[in-house]
């Protein structure tokens, strides 16, 4: 077997085999298979794709090139939850306290990432003192003992994932549905949960941006998942706009923590609920939506969603007096309001539009190296189907940096579409692959 | 401008500009594009292709990486041929003696390259002592004072394409048209001649295997040498069944003397005339083929190419003895008859074959730092429509590798296809593309 013959077979469209795949991952860890060769095997799997035999050998090799965690001693159920990423997107800092409170446990790894605005590890570490860098035995003692941790990504998980990546954002070979299906599916199964949950968006504000795209992906990921031997299913959603009110970091751990105390969004709670139901379902404890979707708000209304949310930052070192007085957070120094330039109902806002504002006020990064300003962000005060006035304040804009105000309330007019009358009512979850 | 960019942009079916182009290959001898961008680029243009524009760019930036020599100096007509290789092709060897009698200059860079026997700079130096690694200042001389000069490539013409074609060939991305055609044709307008024809071959034995292919390729190149003011015209010819009877170094060697001399084998004297009826055209010497065809058999016959023969390799320092004196020539050590296995008529000898056990006897080789055996090789004593008796004589092998006998004689005989009846006619020339 030689990779060169490899790359042949690819390019001409025939399909690799198990032993072939476990070869290039092997190759590609022991170093056997040079960088220039890995490049050209996926350009020509972007041109001639992979079947489902295929990505599933090759997210097995990607597993198995690394630490597999094993979490079986905690519990049988164990759920974890990933999203491939969208604008204004808190929802794992609600989903975590939920669970916990209905005695799910969860074990979350998370990586920092590059994004418009931060990923979840860095709107934790937000809070002061919040420690996300947990050894595995950390994370092991802390999911048993609260029913959830959440701990930053480490490199021993399916390293050559880590290595394929690297590679791939470098050679415009990133867009390529299997292999961002292995990758998001093999770093779930090293992570040891048993039960997985995909929260898999499309639209504007996220990298797949239709929604024959985002099923294929889903079907992809639930095939492999399925094969591996996981319990796992895919929810698309839509996001064209941003979900909720708050897009930055620390703005956006407030609006989780409003929500907990009962002040919730619509469109974050129709989300939150539904990844919920699916994994209540797994655990066994509701198949009914309605039946769940109240025990949900039972566990707002109650008080015990906020005070397991209490116990996790306390868990993890973080100052839980933040969760009444946001002026723990760091502060931004300017707050600027941005006017709306007409008068009508909001249509449309542009994630992808609000996440660039976001990222020029300092919310986000475009190197790993770069210090993230968690202060900076921005707040919807006028959202989807609100009527709004000439002059009227529609987002607050809170940053550090005064250079970046004026592209970014640029940014943020032109993101939103106000009509005269008002829109109707979007679809936000598109379909469910289980 | 970025390479991630330009790779995308290629990934996506759009066409690079001059600029673009100019960037990738200043990268490349910079340093500043990485290897596996490269190897990502060259792979997206085996599924996108590149126009006649892209190529020509590539073409131009490819001769401008390095050294272009300038021999306008010496005549203003002179001429290079190239073939994209064959088996038991010696064209070469003929070509230079006859165009060298008819008093056109050549100037023949040629490399050693890897393939089944070696390249003509391989074969010319199975001649006792003959020189072929001239410096730039020798090489000039001795054409200006010879008419030709046969030297091995320099690594300083068109270094970028020395740095792409590594690439292609660890990475799967050898056969794409554009490539072949930038990669060719850079070469020979850094060599400095003013009219180039190309020896295009297609089947079993070249690396094209189809006229389709060849063709294309042939207009790519020619097209290309035109925009950037070349006169350059290329010869499509059938590589099915090897050229002439000898395949290997010294023995060609000597079915080249033997040529000369007026024993004839009409497959290489019609090719060989073709191509020198192309640069007896450029130089204005001939319009008429016919005319053209008789001038050259009076070269043959009256002695006056075999002596042009003898004073190019005196020039190069070569022993010109072996013209009367074979045995001057290195000896191998075995000499073993096949046989056939069949009463009929040849109507095929598969080339790729033969290549293979030409190959296995010691005549080529697999790395470029494998020593060749000049003497190794196989003669055809039957050729195609040649009548055969089962148990005659089809071919000599000459090798010092006994232990390589027995697959070789296999290999020839199943290259050699005979039939009761004797075969049609085959088309040893395709089309001439100028």
């Amino acid at each position: 077997m030689n990779i060169v013959e490899i790359i042949e077979k690819k390019k001409n469209g025939k399909n690799l085999t198990d032993e072939e795949i476990k070869f290039f991952i092997d190759g590609i860890m022991s170093g056997n298979i040079e960088d220039y060769q890995t490049s050209a095997l996926l350009m020509a799997i972007y041109f001639q794709g992979m079947t489902i035999e295929e990505t599933t050998s090759l997210t097995k090799y990607m597993v198995e090139s690394g630490e597999i965690l094993d979490l079986s001693k905690i519990s049988k159920n164990i759920i974890d939850k990933h999203s491939t990423g969208g604008v204004g997107d808190k929802i794992t800092l609600i989903f975590l306290p939920l669970m916990a409170a209905s005695g799910i446990y969860t074990a979350k790894l998370s990586g920092r990432g590059l994004g418009h605005t931060g990923g979840t590890i860095d709107k934790l570490e937000s809070i002061p003192n919040f420690k996300t860098d947990l050894s595995i035995k950390e994370f092991k003692e802390k999911v048993k003992k609260y029913k959830t941790a959440i701990a930053s990504q480490t490199l021993s998980l399916a390293p050559a994932d880590g290595k394929l990546y690297a590679l791939r954002d470098v050679t415009s070979t990133v867009d390529i549905i299997p292999l961002i299906a292995s990758s998001v599916v093999s770093k779930k199964i090293a992570s040891g949960a048993n039960h997985i949950i995909l929260d898999v968006k499309y639209g504007s504000g996220a990298f797949i941006k239709t929604k024959k795209e985002a099923k294929k992906l889903s079907e992809f990921m639930v095939e492999i998942g399925k094969r591996l031997n996981k319990n796992i299913c895919a929810v698309i959603s839509s996001m064209e706009q941003p979900l909720g009110r708050a897009i930055g970091n620390s703005i956006e751990v407030q609006e989780v923590i409003e929500f907990l105390k009962g002040n919730i969004e619509e469109d974050l709670k129709e989300l939150t609920y539904t990844l919920c139901f699916q994994a209540l379902k797994k655990a066994e404890k509701y198949t009914d939506k309605e039946e769940a979707f109240k025990y949900l708000d039972g566990l707002i209304k109650s008080g015990k969603a906020l005070e397991k949310f209490k116990e996790i930052i306390e868990s993890q070192n973080g100052d839980s007096t933040v969760i009444n007085d946001y002026l723990k957070f760091p502060q931004a120094k300017i707050k600027y309001e941005v006017k709306s330039s007409k008068t009508g109902y909001v249509s449309d806002i542009d994630a992808l539009k609000i996440a660039k504002a976001c990222k020029n006020l300092g919310a986000g990064r475009n190197k790993k190296s770069d210090m993230i300003d968690y202060s900076a962000g921005i707040y919807l005060t006028q959202k989807f189907k609100d009527p709004v006035k000439k002059g009227e304040t529609i987002a607050v804009i809170y940053t550090n940096k005064a250079e970046t105000i004026k592209e970014s309330e640029k940014l943020i007019v032109s993101a939103y579409e106000i009509t005269n009358e008002p829109p109707q009512k979007r679809q936000l979850i598109y379909k469910i692959i289980e």
